[in-house]
């Protein structure tokens, strides 16, 4: 039996290939987190497990897929970066997305009994994440981006830690404590978190008040003055062309990379710079310790 | 601080709104699955727990989001449909897509220990899926997508019933079985299944042969001859404009609906004519026994 | 000299397919109509030279296309329709749009003269127009389209001509004529209209108030009562397959036809009933007088 | 009468708004322009008439939209570039096409007389053009582009320069000449052309090997050993932000200045670095000429 006279449907499918040369991001957020973490009892205003367990699906997402070359995790959300000359599945963009949506999602419930050994998942409340994809046509336009979701974290880092402290701490209630911040600016929520409760915001963690990037993790660079010596004018590192034999060691060398993982400022030029291989998309040297291995 | 800096970046995501009143198919499709299937030792061709467990997710998928009308399922994919009218997350194709994919891949990993209770998961072989949205204008088309896929199940468990038999029970090379399957039309593998092995196609379980089709259940409608006064000359169940009440009733019969697995022929008209709620999106009548519930 | 270092470049042209069995309306305006119209003298409210013009580019661009089936004009703007089943240019939006436009453009221009031999188009001052594409998925989204044209063309018309009836007739400023007008519904119009002006609205030329709509003209058709028989449930013509040489003689048949301009309601069934080869895409009988030049 | 029955229909339109930042480049195409060069009797293988009208409208298209930077030209295509920054019709790339097609065809179709006196329009043969939209995230990517069209010209003008002196001026057959020429590279040709007809083809007309590139004339600046200092480490023009009163000052000098047409090398750097406002989108000085029309 054929299935000639039923193939014409496969017609409907549309393209949806992203342009080339851009850097694509793909975010993901959790779906209705709110609730959830409620129901299993997260902390507030920050719940240290679930962001060790947003990070630990996010390790599984970058060491599955070497093409990403950064991610960054804030709260129930986090940004996936693809290189501007990625090519994995023709840059389409339902594939791209529903993969990275979907490992995150098996490796998060995989691992939930390890962050909440006692608190098991239940069927009628599973974590899920939607995601989309963004491009970006430049260098700058995609640390824009990085940026602002970093600042986005630390707004609301701020806010929540303040406003957490005067509930739980103050003992005021919800909207009491939600009215007194309207309108507020960072140094007056830094002066109430002081003089109120004893709290120095600078001492606060770093991964509530940074965030979580993760990238693959070669031997750090020297900043060179001359940084700019590799790019054309136009920011691009020379695409210079390479073998099958020298993509494929660099393929190699990214899956053996370790991914690490920081909560650092990715705002400033000091971090792209000391990893040049983030936005060169030229896998640095492993650390001596991973190279001995080969020999 | 202000994030107005860098909130440009939000310009940069682009519309991908899907068109009105076209029927939605999200279609998943399994990850490598190949590979899975020996890691964990599913049985060939066909393994019926890990088929129960597709469906099993697929259950939680159209459980979760009411708004679904239909699935199919066969091996490794499940395809879900959206009716033409549905106006779930503005029928944005990304947010429908992940939510789908991340849906069922949550439950899928979930479940995985009720139908592999001797094969737990590995965290680096864990199942994930990709998936698509594709848009058909018509009921034709739709019904067509849908035979196409059923047709599809039943020309791959023909050859996979064959080829297995041949390499398990016939004890033949893989590359051999292949070779004398090139070429050969139904009735021919019939025979071999039906003179070497003595097995009777027909006799199959229907899960295998026809797949799995979901959805909601109401009270089997008897076919009318007129089952065309219902519609429009387009075709189109006329849009009684509703109220939001009427709305809210209806919403709330689909949540309360059981999502029944049927293993059936959908192909022919029968299956739809009976279950005019299926293309008309106007729920139908519960069972009784649930009805009673609700005095 | 090979051209292939920048052949790449090719690889950013993105698909724009439209969707396959979808209703395709390309609508194109006039661009800065408003100031043309000073420019070259239009009569207010309706200047039958310019709406000639139009329509008179329409039927060029019908005859030269002759997948187009329809087209509905209004003062500056021409709504073109190609049917469901149309493949021209693989459905690429942009390849079709700018056909349109052109062909449009370019007949308006060389026709100019014809219509308006005293005022001779300026360089600076050049008529132009421009275009979208538009999907309907069912024949009622279509037919809601056009009426939906035809509404705004009574729509407008109707104040239109009041509004200038009070300026040009009544001596009233445009604000005063405007003020005035806020608010009224049609048979205020009427009203003014009749008992200030002595004008019958009823009495208006038939291309003011219903606009213009061009077609292929074939022998009419009565009305069937049982004008369903030819259509799927789903309000489609059966798509029997056709063999190239059936295919050849319907196109050459559309290309003999004449194309009638008229000024009817089409928001009516009866239009779209006597005219069953809109819809279905199948040419009607030529009149006799033009089938007896081919013997 | 309220339309709101049908207004529905409205939201159809799907938004095909382009990646923000990103080149633009619309190109337009002749269509049947090889049918209409014999019906008008184009010279072989270049029309200098034809060549210029094509430049002329261009001119026009160049001068009524201020936002195009450069533009170039060869045989009967037309490539339209609008810069990254652009925000012209919200970037719509259905609008930003057909405005360009629509403005090429009037301005084509209205000064053909002057360039083809002798052989006047006929209505079934207008000249008419169809058009896509491209985008280029990145400088090079842009400049590649371009230097493809360049080197395309190229190509094509030494082909057909010496397939047609086989023909015209050796009396050969089509086919004997196409074959002849079959698997030639450049410098068979030049030795053909040279030996055969006394041709030495760098002494063909610029226009012919070179294209014709439009731009706006500012004063030509010299190339700075330091030319980067205005660019980001992305190679973009710092985006220094300006006021409204800024911007309408440079789109005023954007309107003022005169659109040049060149025959020139644009694949080597020399001539974007003596222009710099060609990808910094700022306007340069005006000629004193010009400037002193202003005091």
């Amino acid at each position: 039996m054929a299935n000639s006279k039923y193939e014409y449907v496969k017609n409907f499918e549309q393209s949806d290939k992203l342009l080339p040369n851009t850097w694509i991001v793909i975010r993901i957020d959790g779906r209705g987190f709110h609730k959830l973490s409620d129901k299993y009892g997260f902390e507030k205003p920050n719940d240290r497990r679930a962001l060790d367990l947003m990070n630990s699906a996010a390790q599984a997402v970058m060491k599955d897929i070497p093409d990403l070359i950064i991610a960054y995790g804030v709260s129930d959300e986090f940004s996936f970066v693809f290189h501007r000359n990625c090519s994995l599945f023709e840059r389409r963009s339902s594939k791209l997305v529903s993969t990275i949506v979907s490992t995150f999602t098996a490796h998060y419930t995989y691992k939930w009994t390890s962050y909440f050994p006692d608190t098991p998942l239940e069927p009628n409340f599973l974590p899920t994440f939607d995601g989309r994809a963004v491009q970006y046509p430049s260098i700058k336009n995609l640390r824009d981006y990085m940026s602002w979701r970093q600042v986005d974290c630390h707004i609301n880092n701020l806010y929540n830690t303040t406003f957490w402290s005067m509930v739980l701490k103050g003992g005021m209630r919800n909207q009491d404590a939600e009215q007194e911040l309207k309108g507020t600016v960072s140094s007056d929520k830094n002066e109430i978190l002081f003089s109120r409760y004893g709290v120095n915001y600078n001492n606060e963690p770093e991964i509530f008040k940074k965030g979580s990037v993760l990238f693959r993790d070669y031997e750090l660079e020297q900043v060179k003055s001359t940084s700019s010596t590799k790019v054309t004018d136009d920011g691009e590192w020379e695409d210079t062309k390479l073998s099958r034999t020298q993509l494929d060691k660099q393929q190699k060398l990214r899956r053996k990379a370790d991914v690490a993982t920081a909560h650092v400022d990715i705002i400033k030029d000091e971090f792209w710079e000391q990893r040049p291989w983030l936005l060169s998309n030229i896998p640095g040297k492993l650390p001596n310790s991973k190279q001995s291995h080969e020999t």
